[in-house]
């Protein structure tokens, strides 16, 4: 697959071989403004580097866990398979406290925990292929959306833009949260490897913005025309004709397709609505909880006041102001246009309609 | 009309008799941080004050310059009229290039160019008038609206929550931005004054978060329950059930009743007519253009890149990222349940219903 993957900044890499190596992590937290690596030779800096934030997205998390479980055994090549099981059994175990919530995380691990002979060679080719199983699901994810894409008329832009087809999209679903080309941006690399011309708007996703630090930032550096609005200029943007589509991602889908993502997405939803704009979420088939039968069951996060009262770096409101600050919202499967994983597209959207994709394999 | 204003933050005040008195003015861009007033005994200090936006909204701009045309016949006293006059005509002059586009600035000046002998104590009178008279105004759009608000029936709230009426608001139309209670806070000062319970939620309003620094700031200073949440949780709120109306200010209403208001205000409209929540524009009738048939002919303006990429001290997005940054959008008089006036209510809103009403005295 990685000759047909677009070009995306590199957030995750193995570099040298396998008892010699080391894992190399961006750090996200310095986005946009600085570029920097953490070199991680040992686990504890890989369960730092993920507590901090510095690598973040679920499926990045995975692959990043995958490949900290070579570290502790490269000086056991020699060791019994007793001693290295040993090892990497405390690095999973180690490793599965940094982030508690991310079912990536665990399921990758338990992965790397079923390496038999456990060797270094061994457990670096399993993370590789975990790696490259990511990239698949992204790519597969980009080519059903985009195929999808090339279905929709563009709307007439106004007469000082391109005739590009424009997508909007909100917070960060993109390469810097996968192992690969992300997942609501995978179809926009795709297209734009393809030729395809697209305007992308960003919106920067308030409080923490990552809008602005994250998406702008990977799409620019990729080439794509990506333009960052502010949260609240969508609807204007949509009103001028500018946005033939709208794609985010999504952190947990009820069975019946009710989506829980970034606070804000509802409101691009119900907006896409009445602007006739459809209104698209991409995810892997791993982000579907059929446990849960509606959104309603999902748990909405409440988050600290000071990411909204002071999350520019300096203080923005009053002291003690009351604030309310939903992570997450759930947009109702109505108004998803479109369900996009990397088995194929949901659409329309319902229980029947994910429980037919989910039953495949 | 004093004894029944709410208390609200002091913005403009004449200290002193007329001879020998000063305008003092609350320094706004020191909000939410710091409550610092500026005294001004010259109009140059005025023109700087007006001229930086630490005293912003069209109507305070009017009443401060008004309070400042006393300052330079204060030594005139004993002077010929011929003396006062000009200085007089010269300080008009001078204001009126402190913020070229404020129509109550003009006006202002005109009627402080028109008294007759320009003595200290006949301007400072006229000056208070004006005040008085944009008091007045605020008040008669208080107790309009409060009297629409009456009419609607709250939601159930979610179960840890008072069953208040809920009002959501956006950037900041409020006592900070007049001589008096301002516009869209207006009836909720009032329903505080009276005791009915509101649950507010103020917008912090990206990109310069004039909700998050001075809506927020001024309700919560009167004691009114206030909430402040990100632009792009409006739409989470709603959906809980949590917002009964939405009302904001407006900057120019065209004919038809199409209203121009800070960018975020359509996206508030589109979502309250999905939510079937009634949204309130409040506003004096000098805001509508009647030169104007509707809104399509409202220029929007487009302002700077760093207002959305550092504002607000250090840069929160790539260098070089492009930018849309429209300032105001135009919601759509049938998106609009009613305008709320210093004369009356427009509801429906529509062409014929606005003449009506700006055809009475």
């Amino acid at each position: 697959a990685m000759d047909t993957t677009p070009s995306v900044p590199v957030n995750i890499a193995w570099i040298g071989n396998a008892t010699q190596g080391h894992l190399r992590l961006l750090d996200q937290t310095l986005l946009p403004t600085r570029v920097e690596h953490i070199d991680c030779r040992d686990i504890q800096t890989v369960w730092r580097t993920i507590r901090s934030l510095a690598v973040r997205g679920a499926p990045a998390i995975g692959v990043a866990a995958a490949y900290a479980c070579v570290l502790p055994v490269q000086k056991l090549a020699d060791a019994s398979e007793a001693r290295r099981q040993a090892a990497l059994n405390e690095a999973v175990d180690y490793l599965a406290t940094s982030r508690p919530t991310a079912v990536n995380l665990f399921w990758a691990l338990d992965q790397m925990r079923a390496v038999k002979p456990c060797t270094p060679d061994n457990l670096l080719k399993r993370a590789l292929e975990i790696h490259d199983q990511d990239r698949a699901m992204c790519l597969a994810i980009g080519r059903h959306g985009l195929e999808r894409f090339r279905k929709i008329n563009p709307r007439r832009k106004p007469a000082n833009l391109p005739q590009s087809l424009g997508v909007l999209t909100h917070c960060n679903a993109g390469a810097l949260a996968t192992g690969g080309v992300g997942t609501a941006t995978a179809p926009i690399y795709l297209a734009r490897q393809q030729n395809l011309p697209l305007a992308v708007y960003a919106d920067e996703t308030r409080p923490l913005l990552q809008g602005a630090r994250l998406t702008a930032y990977e799409l620019a550096s990729a080439g794509v025309d990506v333009t960052l609005i502010c949260d609240d200029m969508a609807g204007q943007v949509m009103r001028e004709g500018r946005v033939d589509l709208i794609i985010t991602g999504a952190d947990r889908i009820a069975a019946n397709g009710d989506a829980a993502n970034k606070i804000g997405t509802y409101s691009l939803a119900v907006m896409a609505r009445h602007h006739r704009i459809p209104f698209f979420v991409a995810a892997p088939s791993s982000t579907f909880d059929l446990s849960i039968p509606d959104g309603s069951a999902i748990p909405i996060e409440q988050r600290a006041d000071t990411e909204i009262t002071e999350g520019f770096g300096r203080r923005t409101a009053p002291a003690d102001i009351k604030t309310y600050n939903p992570a997450f919202d759930v947009t109702p499967h109505d108004l998803i246009t479109a369900i996009i994983t990397e088995r194929g597209v949901i659409e329309p959207v319902n229980a029947g309609a994910v429980a037919m994709l989910m039953s495949r394999d």
